[in-house]
């Protein structure tokens, strides 16, 4: 099987390196993975705006590895930016880093905690809860409040407030479970694993399993929930940018 | 006050005459509403893909009527595409066409039911309702099959239609109103109102007249759910399109 | 149009100068607004039982208000007494406090708050949010501890007290918008959002350009969840009243 | 112990000998049952018009009796009618007939139907449904379109309908146990569960029984559910009463 | 009536001694219980395990009890152990502690916490509220780690601990009402309610007054609910057991 | 890794063939499965009762398969019995059918149904979703009306029954994937998807592929959902059985 890993955010050296040193970790003589980032596109995705700015890189590179025989795409971002519009678009499965990992804590326990980098994602992951239907299941997000630019320069920094966002979850939420809340994590989960008891969900391991799994069971998305767009007239050229990006 | 009725689409005669028709109806001394399409983007919105495709022109459209000075902007599509992203753009209400209309049903009665257009918007406004937190106040969504850009042509048969699963909506799944599931149905709810004996609200009027509500309220979306996007680096240039689209 | 703003208690001059200076704020020359109090009832309602002692006033003014031409009533007190029973009453709109404040509130973010006077109208509050479907939509409840009756004397003791359980909501509950939780409060929504930076909703500006809204969308309470009661006989002179009353 | 059963509405005969029947059955040496109806109010309760218009009457009854030593009350109403204003008034046990109801279903089941008696109560019930927060246990409510005092006349018509609704419940929307939607249908559900082979739920027995389970278990309503309403001033008399009533 | 209470450990005479003297307390002329414990099984129950072990024990006495000529069986344990596979086998009704108890709670007041004994029991609980579908109705489960073993030897320091959570439950979630978390707190009631001053509900007299209520009304668990099993080969000699137990 | 397949049944050679057929479909060079089924025990399992029948001897041999070095188990029952006690009991992970299947479906659309055998399992189903918290992503469950055992020999109806059923799902509840709800139904999944044009779920390929997802992620069962069970004394010799078993 062949995979897509797709950081979906210019190449940012520091997240490329730790995503490839987890995959090589979890590499099988029958799954090879590739990794890519995007031409065009933000440095980071921090908003809901930063979805949209995405979006269209995004579904090109889908599209793109679909026509290149991919056999599935995991879209490496914690919002799930742009995994709806492209299960529109292609048959292959396309994973969603948030929505997969939600799905595995379910089964290990009864409520997950998402510890994230900044505030400003967390009312964007609460309405992915909501819209996934698991709002009940959910113990609650906390931020760390560092920009994902700024994880690598301050990994212990990040681990010790992970470690506290962690321990409220679990002693006044009920969380059981925690899910690392941006894919600019990677690496991080048996170190918290160790230090606060409960299963970590890193999404690069989980998720590029989860792709086998699919494959496996010969299922993907449904084509209930994602119907292929009409054909239609688009006038898509001269696509404008708003004033302070390039 | 100056309100900018945003039509998400390139230009379509039919409806943009049927929205100003309804918003000459309602226009009052201290209120102007300016009716804008898209110079580019889809015809029509009908998937998830046609709101990422949208959204470029949409944001572009609405950061721009903030610095002309307009006071708050409709975004006349019942998928509420792009609004959350344009919500942590600018300050001046961005009012959304499914949003609005579910909470002004919530006032008239227990459930309310949607009558939309085509099978493929179902999902999306499902998940829409979801991420709203409003799934116990629907009772369910049902569509006439026919496209968009085809309702004008076959007025009549889409006022029965829209009877029929209205009826159904009310007898079988207790919805006590009826939400127009399409923006280009504007003007056929007084129709459908008379005929099907509970309340019909037609995004139009309701959004248009919310805006003044918020305007003279004083209050606008909150920063605690919409955060400004932070400063980055984007490399916006050269977006691609698909195979398919011009 | 002529709508009627009903203060279902007694004569109050601070609430009656109060809500007609936020009204003359948003008068306009197409909507006359009419301010009545109760010849008889309660001084305040903080109560289930002021509910009831308060309702045979209310729906005798609305159903009289009705017969005069008034084209809408709004019912000024945030537990939305009797709103129900009137509608199935009359066929102009009647406008329930919370309820609309919920609805509008729904429209600018994901969860809100509610501030209110004193503990006995947290539960049904609690209660009342649970009847119209929306437990999922708040954050919390809570309560100042000044009764509805000296309000007026303690301005900015009370402004004061509604900060900080605001930022108890904002900061611990995640909500990202403030319902004033008494119509009592009636002109103070500006000052409390300038020290809370989340939108604050008063039922008073809401509820009267709610009443525009739905007006002008030609839209009314559904007769699918309000039936007309039946013609019986009822036998109702000689009400008693309860010792302590008069 | 002595219970006062009240029958909130003007004396029905019928009603009045099916209840004290039904009593008799259930006697115990050391439990005395008391039936009242009112002096004054409406002839039956089908709206929450008649709600409003019992409420003075039956709190003035709850009241009274608890002045003269009854050790509980049940309001015979499956509309639960003024029980949450007399909690706030009494602290001896207020039983509520279709809160009860629900509660005994819960122990039986997963879910609970309600066949109830007209239309109109449909959309009550289910408001009572959600205020008490039990939505998520509730099959459907469903109508046999026979007003109360109807009732007695058309026993056989009656048990009919109430066979065909409850199969509907229990095959379509997996109820598991029916309850009698009106305190008028008291004696029909040994008849009614023998056809329909699912635990049937009437008022009258479940309701007394269960005033004696929580005086022997020393239990009320929670003073912070209902809290005792503060004195104030308010002035009562000159109840005004709509036309077409008397 | 006969009633068999069933305390489905070993023979602990604390427990039994308790729970005897609050059975005598509210003993009546028409109905008796009985007592009975295991001849073989776990000390206590505190795990999912526990449940596993006592659960076929359990079964045999109930099924035992039905022909014996019993009228009912409360299986006096909070974790409602094995209660849905009884109602299967038996058709007298099955009492189950948690579940009753949940259910009285909701007919006093908006929220009911629960108190329970060790942490272990708090997941296990939030489990069965699930399946009950009453997690909207539960303010919280808190803990007093005391094991059951040694609740008789501390009654002070619990009864204090008891107090110190319930306040905790009742000030920040919302409680309006307290179940006693372990059936070993047998005999607690009134004196936690006296201190914290909402209502406090106690398994023992709760459940056994709730058999009566439903023998009188002539119902028992739905057959729609728990479906007899089909016969088939079962080999069921050499139950194993794990080391450790003996 | 070794994963243990444990079928928790007397054994059944058409289910043990069908079952080791797709493992050999799925068999890595990495994985190793070991299929067993039970020395005691029912023939198959349909009621809570078979649940508690069955669990002393699956507890026994996941115990014994840590012990004997198992990385995993797979209980291979839609019922997911015994597996919350067996989690308190070890530490590799213990995978449950129904909960692991149902995460699956929800990470492919926005509503899962069941299709399983016979009815009294409809219950129990329903029962397990609440648990986990998924009621919201249920669309409906169904069955077809054969008992596990004679699956085998009516494999063309019995595909027949589940596409009829499945269709009903998919049109009226809007399921837009469908489980298998019995792994006797192991193999059948590709059939029935060609038909139905949905995702179809297969708790044999999934949860085998889950397995080895959790292995790799390095996590396993919380700690804080399934307490490890405190050690006391318990006597189990001489378990009971009833009549008609042996």
């Amino acid at each position: 099987m062949r995979i897509l890993v797709l950081l979906p955010i210019l190449r940012d050296d520091a997240i490329e390196r730790e995503t490839k040193k987890e995959l090589a970790r979890i590499a099988s003589s029958t799954t090879q993975y590739e990794v890519r980032s995007l031409p065009s596109g933000p440095a980071s995705i921090e908003s809901e705006y930063d979805e949209w700015v995405t979006s269209p890189y995004i579904l090109n590179e889908i599209v793109r590895a679909e026509k290149e025989g991919f056999d599935a795409v995991f879209v490496s971002c914690i919002l799930d930016v742009a995994t709806n519009a492209a299960r529109e678009m292609v048959k292959i499965p396309v994973i969603a880093a948030y929505r997969t990992c939600a799905a595995v804590a379910l089964t290990l326990g009864d409520k997950f905690g998402v510890v994230t980098i900044v505030d400003s994602v967390v009312p964007i992951l609460f309405r992915k809860t909501r819209e996934y239907g698991l709002v009940e299941n959910l113990a609650g997000i906390r931020s760390i409040e560092v920009p994902v630019l700024e994880l690598d320069a301050h990994r212990e920094k990040v681990l010790e407030s992970m470690v506290r966002e962690s321990r409220i979850l679990i002693d006044e939420n009920k969380a059981d479970s925690i899910i690392l809340g941006c894919t600019g994590l990677v690496g991080m989960a048996q170190l918290l694993q160790e230090k606060i008891k409960v299963p970590v969900l890193d999404p690069t391991p989980i998720c590029t399993k989860f792709v086998e799994l699919l494959l496996t069971a010969g299922v993907s998305q449904s084509s209930h929930a994602y119907y292929k767009p009409p054909e239609k007239f688009r006038r898509l050229s001269n696509v404008p940018y708003l004033t302070g990006d390039s």
